[in-house]
């Protein structure tokens, strides 16, 4: 990826050569012959030439190259952009996701490091910019808005307006990512006031997370600047969102599919202002769905013109973030674009970038799989843990609190059940569906340790545990003994992060993620293979396999979505936004 | 008008009240009720309040305020934009003309100071930058790319790549103005490369004058990141211009008409790539038609859906220049709209700026006549005119180049016709349509000075001359006697510039435009109704009144549209592109 894209663009000399080979006086680097462009400003097909000089496009007409690409009849699209995303939900580094996105004809990414944020501040968005750079396509590194998320549990940083102020000065970062705090917008509570002021001082824009705001909650958003929203799950959310000015993203991912409920809201006369997104997507659902490509070949599927599909992933996100180079097969637009077989199905052949051939037939032509620039160091700390430190203890009616889990759904229900109690403590009993669950605080070792009983996963025996713990990404985990899940945690702790099964003391299946406890330097594959392992070994210890337990887990610490949640502070009733004991008496 | 608009918006104080309003839990300024707004995104009618504190629209949804404006039905529409004008040509200073656009309903436009650049060079600029901060509509003023237009004629000034430079610190300047020196992009020439490349490399904006270009015209100038084109004329250009990524500005003016012939292109897909512009607008046809509001109501009229038309001068413009915050009526919007009475025949009743009501019933509250900014002194200035000075001597067959008037084109024929000669000169004969022509260079007392013959005016007695010229502005006469050319020329002297029609010495008519030659500080009526006398008075001096002669006049003595042309360095033979004797022998 470029690192000034700007100066590369406005460089004398490049204009100079670009006029020359627009103007047929010298020959372009590249033409693509025989090929249908896709013409994203008057929706139809054009059958010309297209010809390419120092990865700009330069002309649409009979030219003649060094390199002739003989398209052989196949469409010829814009490359895509995928409008949100958080790579850590890849498990990847920024080198290998961008081998995965390649492959998949998307070529920019908008990207939120909210995870990595938590865990390493600044000093992990300066990471994901600097490994960016190494990436074979355009990722743009937000800003996160809101770390910590909540005040009353540990993640590892805080990141104030002046904290973010000097990110601002990298090239690729332009955005300050989803304003997720809604009460900090409704009480302008002056932190969240200094952010907003600051991005839009500099004329940047702000990006918004408005999940379940109504219309009043819109109004707020976007009179504060907020101006796009991925959150929404209904067609009356998203005509809310659409009449007030704000962008709709239309959300594809491995937790969160809305694509079928908004699609059908999605017309000629209202598409520019939609536009797709994958926000988090695990790595096997990458590889065998893809990233936004797999937005708009659903979105085929669903009956809408192929070419304002395609737009919903190129011109629009091109305008909405203001790449006024981006997004269209036309001179005067980068080189990003690909050769597809097949419109209906949006089968891609190739992909370039910048006028570069950088996948074809599904496969990334670069393996970004080594990198000299090294992650901060984050072991995970926590004070020696006694015996009885996960111990749950109950009142005589032995009745508790219990975080419900409902499949594939990141809500919980707040049961009040009768669970299987030894010596005035829970205990876990193979024919009752209850698991003891805890998060320990892992980034400053504060020895905060907050445990809880979990009901729905099947577990019969062993330990489940993350080190992706959204959002504060402390280490949780759920077992059926406190010596698996003591075992599990250490383990972890030995490898610097990561997932784990565990049983009888012995680890089962295991993925590394050394990079903050949230990413390894493996490829796309590789993590894809460790995932699946880590599935069958949970699968082995009775978990239902009606849903992904690592990612469910994942999110029984996010304490800002209902009903009941733990994290390393305790049990936290959402909706009462307080703290409670597990034990009802 | 605000003089630094980002930095209004972004004022904490201003930020924490938008959203205090917006939360209901602070009245707003203003709301509106009863009306139906008119949704861009959508394409739809909301009936709903519109809330707007300081200036921006904060809500919509049900508000109060201290003040409430009912709507009582009608539509509120989002202001107008006009992409591309040249305030000049509207003979009115920039408060005056703003007044006239905020009776049509037009609160922005993107202004080129061309004219007056071409008189008085940069500091022209600055005279109608500071000039524009006192109107009461958003008046951005670009750079002008090419001045002079031609190496070969004596314009006032001439602006470097160095000179625009300091003037992009201004907040209003966002653009290098329409591009029209073809050549010279393609032949890639160091100043204009110089120019390009430091307006791109600020990230700014580059407008494009593509008249006559073909699609590798359009290659080239897309090439050289020119992205907007208002002169094309024919479907089949703008489909040229449409593929290739470049905007189509649909333009009605007082000299062309663009409108009728582009508008069937337009439907849903394509029309968020095409903007509506006036260019060039008598200030009679200001007050009779309008500005851009005349471009909706006759794209109406065509047949196109109604916001469609609307969205063409509001939100496509906003987008195109990058106001984030204008072309809508939404919360994140600047409170810029209008109450129409009538969707279908667009009938306007009052015009809000920034939340102020600033017309109603066609009349501006403002009356912008008074400024203490004085425009430059800049007196015409010849030598002496010698008694031959505008003898035009002719061979033994007494035939000559003849400039041949086209009525309403811009247009002119190179005829080679025998005219009436006495003593080897030509002679104005009372029974052949052929008057003397003449154009003064008047900036810097040159004293250069060409004479010719024009065949097409019908005149009969008198002469009648102007110091709008396009594009050097020096001073053009055309008359039967050289007596009266000289006595027009002479009266033009006295009052610093404008337009006269003499007959046997005495001034029949006259308009002032002491403002660099070009532009009055009067009211829009009252320049109106010099024009009527001017053109009556021409008329009386049996100038057809099939076309305007002033206009006619002043484009007589533009070198770069063809046939032939007559500049204060001779006659010049536009498609030789040389100059030439007006004599054949």
């Amino acid at each position: 990826m470029r690192e000034e894209l700007e100066s590369l663009t406005v460089n004398k000399e490049n204009l100079v050569r670009r006029i020359k080979v627009a103007a047929h006086n010298e020959p372009a680097d590249l033409v693509i012959k025989n090929g249908k462009v896709i013409d994203v400003f008057s929706g139809q097909l054009l059958e010309t030439d297209v010809a390419i000089a120092d990865g700009m496009i330069v002309g649409l007409g009979d030219y003649e190259a060094d390199e002739i690409l003989d398209a052989q009849g196949r469409y010829i699209c814009p490359a895509l952009i995928d409008a949100h995303v958080h790579i850590e939900s890849s498990l990847l580094t920024p080198g290998a996701f961008s081998d995965v996105l390649a492959a998949r004809g998307v070529t920019a990414a908008i990207t939120d490091p909210h995870e990595i944020a938590n865990v390493l501040g600044a000093d992990g968005i300066r990471f994901m910019l600097e490994r960016a750079k190494e990436s074979s396509i355009d990722l743009y590194v937000m800003l996160p808005s809101s770390v910590p998320a909540t005040s009353f549990e540990h993640n590892g940083a805080t990141l104030e307006a002046s904290d973010l102020e000097p990110l601002f000065n990298h090239a690729q970062v332009l955005v300050l990512a989803e304003v997720m705090d809604f009460p900090a917008v409704l009480n302008a509570e002056p932190e969240m006031v200094d952010k907003l002021t600051m991005t839009l001082k500099h004329s940047w824009r702000i990006d918004g997370h408005a999940a379940g705001l109504d219309a009043r909650g819109v109004n707020i958003y976007k009179a504060a600047g907020i101006r796009t929203d991925h959150e929404c799950v209904s067609i009356d959310e998203a005509k809310d969102r659409l009449a007030r000015g704000m962008y709709v993203m239309i959300r594809q991912g491995t937790v969160a599919k809305d694509l079928p409920q908004l699609i059908s809201l999605v017309n000629e006369t209202n598409s520019r202002r939609f536009l797709f997104c994958t926000d988090d997507k695990y790595p096997d659902d990458l590889i065998s769905e893809g990233s936004v490509d797999h937005n708009v070949r659903m979105a085929i599927k669903s009956g809408l013109d192929p070419i304002t599909c395609i737009k919903m992933a190129s011109l629009n996100p091109a305008e909405c973030y203001g790449f006024r180079e981006k997004g269209a097969v036309a001179p005067g637009y980068e080189a990003n674009f690909l050769l597809l077989d097949d419109l209906e199905q949006f089968s891609i052949s190739k992909v370039y970038a910048h006028g570069k051939l950088i996948a074809e037939n599904g496969q990334s032509v670069h393996h970004h799989t080594h990198s000299a620039i090294k992650p901060q160091a984050h072991p995970l700390k926590w004070p020696a843990l006694a015996e009885d430190a996960l111990a749950v203890p109950l009142g005589p009616s032995h009745q508790a609190h219990v975080i419900g889990i409902i499949p594939n759904s990141l809500v919980t229900r707040d049961l009040v059940e009768q669970v299987p109690e030894q010596k005035g403590h829970f205990v876990h009993s193979p024919s009752r569906d209850y698991v003891k669950m805890a998060v320990i605080e892992r980034h400053k070792g504060l020895g905060t340790l907050g445990t809880g009983i979990v009901k729905g996963f099947g577990m019969k025996s062993g330990a489940i545990a993350t080190t992706i713990a959204h959002d504060s990404h402390n280490l949780v985990v759920a077992g059926c003994s406190d010596s698996d899940m003591i075992a599990a945690a250490e383990h972890l702790k030995v490898i610097d992060g990561g997932m784990v099964v565990v049983k009888d003391g012995k680890v089962l299946a295991e993925l590394a993620l050394p990079i903050a406890g949230l990413m390894t330097d493996s490829p796309a594959s590789e993590a894809a293979s460790a995932l699946k392992e880590l599935n069958e070994a949970a699968v082995s210890l009775g978990v239902s396999d009606s849903f992904n337990p690592f990612l469910t887990l994942s999110f029984l610490s996010l304490p800002v979505i209902p009903d009941l949640k733990l994290t390393d502070t305790g049990l936290f009733d959402v909706r009462a936004f307080k703290h409670i004991s597990v034990s009802i008496d």
